[in-house]
């Protein structure tokens, strides 16, 4: 499969727009004509799943309704019609030897993608590395197989159809967890591995595969309100980043407040996070203006993915920095102010990969940031860091233009 | 340290280019000013290393002299001379949600650099790292130890005299080979390790540690003669490419050319290499059109880094580029065509971090390239490929400026 996957790459990476276009267009033909084959599949894979008694949230994940299949489709449509990110040249530029040296953007070559439950990301993932010119070797949950083989039949037709290898794109055939053991050691074939899951399988990749990671991590994310703030844009942006979606990785884990408006905005919004059910845990000072349970350290360091949230009242922007830096994962932060300087200063000395002014964590996303679609959010700081799309799929390579120059040290 | 480092870097990420300027500038005063001191403890080094029998090659590497000085000071100013990478935004553009999402050029926060020898690497590293405003941890070789300590004595006097942390720039005060073992487990406080020196370096730095590594691996480089080439032109690349110097990543490795001109090429340039002293290691087509030992299998995999040079005849373009991709170490590969449509497909299809036309390999470096210093060459495919300077030790984050927008899914 790798020799086969790297083989397809070279071939991907010499294919015109046009052609790529072709086959997502096939693609998403081919998965229209085979709506009811791919639900008939997905319906085994839901009669296995309950049988089994999966947790209800993974059943749901794993349901493809004519709703589901229709995203699908405009899924592959879409990203058909985002820019294609290789060939790019920038910075063509003539240097005192005379050679002209410039930066093309490239495909990474073999990515491996390593996923859970939603089969719709078998489709997702293959139409961004198409379109990226990469191969791929995807290996879904053992819960979505019999979906994600139907929905493998149907790239591989799209990419027959424009006359393109069906190893362009491989699904590991087999749910066996050994296989993704001999997947993570394939590192001469393989260029990026990304993972989509839980820690544990993150964890697992790193310390098993030399093949370079793009990791996501924690999201544990702040919003923080400044004395200088224009406070009902502030509790809405607070109550928004919180409870929009509670077990996504961009969601409001700490709330910090300035000091001078902690009095102000606690006691009407802890009220409409305890009617939204949202369960609050504060520093002692909070406590003085609203009814929550005591906050510990720990606290501060947890990323609840559900209806709690901590908050802790702060001296001044500068603390409120030092705490997002210290017990923050460097994912997505929010400050709400109307002052220049300290939105400037927020912007700058937060280490985060989002850092926002005055609008909701709930927008760290890659549709949300016009990438298009993304393969996953990247808490790397090499590479690729926040939503990763097209273009953290591809690399860019030196290319340089002479007319017979050579060199004298 | 790791904790020292990791504050510095919060502090020089908020530092104006100003500032970084001013040390900049006091550094090379510093060393200006230290030049008797500076070359009294490098002649401590030179005395204990040819006391040791050291190689002559790492001893001549080892010298400071008054050019050697010079040159260092003049390194410095260079760097004060190029553009602040950090800050730049890019791409900030509205989405349909009302938020303005751009990217901003962003420190890696801590990089350690492990490197061998040479003590200008002290000060050229930290230049770069404090430019762009990362803190760094440096790890010289055993042999310059008394060097880089007079070097590093003057990056602290000039951090100092800026008003910054002398914690920017932290020299590892032992030789301890241990040291090196701490410094792999500080995966909290560093961001990336840049490695320089010898495979067996990186090796241990790969499997010791979980820290990114921005990796430096072989520079098996090729130069492909096309059929339809200024001969002439192809032969000087060629020569060039070899023997302008031997024991550089650029250097060529194996000669490519196409049956329709080796007969053509060959007999004239393999007298030119063997009165430059190198030898020769032709397939059996090469051997019919002059005198040269035959190559086996694994001369082409061979980086000779000295006077040996492997050639083959190629049956067309594709086979040339099939060649390079399986043979080589995606470094730099060189065309000679007059063919346009030749030079287009060997741009896009030669996986390598530096694919040039009719131009010598020996260019590809980052002085060359434009980026003013390096510090190191990337064979890695994510973040950094090729010569890696300023850029290549940031990042990118995203930020978002908005108006008080809340997200509905």
């Amino acid at each position: 499969m790798g020799e086969l996957a790297r083989a397809a790459s070279r071939t991907l990476a010499a294919t015109s727009t046009q052609t790529k276009s072709v086959a997502l267009r096939a693609i998403a033909d081919a998965v229209d004509a085979s709506r009811e084959s791919i639900k008939a599949a997905n319906g085994k894979d839901m009669s296995a799943a309950q049988a089994k008694g999966l947790e209800q949230p993974l059943v749901d994940r794993l349901l493809l309704d004519d709703k589901g299949v229709d995203r699908m489709i405009e899924g592959i449509l879409q990203v058909d019609a985002l820019q294609d990110p290789v060939g790019e040249v920038t910075d063509l530029r003539f240097q005192p030897s005379g050679i002209q040296v410039g930066k093309m953007r490239v495909p990474l070559g073999v990515i491996a993608m390593i996923y859970e439950s939603r089969p719709n990301v078998t489709v997702d993932v293959a139409s961004l590395c198409i379109k990226s010119a990469n191969a791929c070797i995807l290996r879904g949950g053992s819960e979505a197989f019999e979906s994600n083989q139907a929905i493998g039949q149907c790239v591989s037709a799209g990419l027959v159809a424009a006359g393109l290898p069906e190893t362009c794109v491989q699904l590991l055939q087999t749910t066996d967890r050994d296989a993704v053991g001999e997947l993570l050691r394939l590192d001469k074939y393989i260029d990026v591995i990304v993972p989509r899951g839980g820690k544990g399988l993150i964890e697992r990749i790193i310390n098993e595969s030399k093949i370079p990671v793009i990791k996501h991590l924690d999201g544990i994310c702040h919003v923080f309100v400044d004395s200088d703030a224009d406070l009902e844009m502030a509790a809405n942006v607070a109550f928004n980043s919180k409870v929009e979606k509670y077990a996504v990785c961009n969601a409001l884990e700490t709330l910090l407040l300035h000091k001078e408006v902690a009095g102000t905005v606690l006691p009407s919004l802890a009220q409409r996070f305890h009617q939204a059910g949202v369960a609050l845990r504060g520093c002692d000072i909070s406590r003085t203006f609203a009814d929550m349970e005591p906050a510990v350290e720990q606290d501060w360091y947890e990323e609840y993915l559900g209806p709690i949230l901590a908050i802790k009242v702060v001296d001044d922007l500068d603390t409120a920095i030092a705490h997002i830096n210290h017990y923050g994962s460097q994912h997505t932060d929010t400050i709400v102010t109307s002052n220049y300087e300290h939105a400037q200063r927020f912007i700058t000395q937060v280490d985060s990969a989002s850092v926002l002014v005055n609008t909701s964590t709930q927008f760290a996303d890659g549709f949300e940031y016009g990438l298009g679609a993304e393969v996953g959010v990247s808490t790397d700081k090499l590479h690729a860091r926040g939503p990763v799309g097209l273009q953290g799929l591809t690399t860019q390579k030196y290319v340089v233009y002479g007319n017979g120059e050579i060199r004298h040290r």
